[in-house]
């Protein structure tokens, strides 16, 4: 794997309409601020990736699994009943992977989410305590699989 | 690899929607019939794969790679400015993996594809040149990188 870049840098837009949860060995983890959905964005800490493609040699191995940690995580923890994963970024020109628990009664199904419900502010509790369960259990995914 | 099931089918819901265009070392690879946007579906050859992270082992590699050749393939065949990947697969309950090349003046640019514009049917001649176009290309994508 290549080094992480000393000057990554999360775009603007990601860093608005989300939280941090965490950093895997490729990725940092973040929170969607959307109650709506448990949702998590993974983005490569590389330096100009805009496609998935982009994604060179093991960078691509381990984004694979991280993608599969994030899935089994939400999985497991939200009772999810299907996973849906996507690297769309037509409007963020920073590669991130949507990683999203879906739901038969959620507000989009069963259509993709894009572009369906206005995003739904988390109550501050509910949101301290996704965090914070999200943060073990992510990191529990990594340690058990590396 | 495990090897491919003898009773893998299409699901009829892609086998409606798509063109067969060749099979991979993991997935079958189709075209949706839908000429608004050069737009591949990508299923890989296993019984009982529902979610991205149903994929194990050598196949979760091998569906990474295949949707680089894949994304890589349409960026050169239609100078593309921008891919789009997802494993959405809520109503169609089989493992399918959307690779579509996006266009700034496309129907639905800058958001999803999704529930935007209808299918719009190919004119036959342009169905059977870029079938024609896409074996040729998907297959020496294959050749180059194994």
């Amino acid at each position: 794997m290549s080094p992480e870049s000393d000057s990554f840098l999360l775009h603007e837009r990601l860093a608005m309409d989300c939280e941090e949860v965490l950093d895997w060995p490729l990725c940092r983890v973040l929170l969607a601020r959307d109650a709506n959905y448990p949702w998590l964005i993974l983005v490569p800490r590389r330096l100009g990736l805009r496609d998935f493609h982009n994604l060179a040699g093991d960078d691509l191995a381990q984004a694979s699994r991280e993608i599969v940690w994030a899935s089994e995580t939400l999985e497991t923890l939200f009772q999810a009943d299907k996973l849906n994963v996507a690297a769309l970024g037509n409007q963020v020109p920073q590669l991130h992977i949507h990683v999203i628990a879906r739901f038969h009664d959620d507000e989009a199904w069963p259509g993709p989410i894009w572009g369906v419900a206005p995003a739904l502010a988390y109550e501050p509790d509910l949101l301290a305590s996704r965090l914070a369960a999200l943060k073990d259990a992510l990191r529990a995914a990594a340690a058990g699989s590396s």
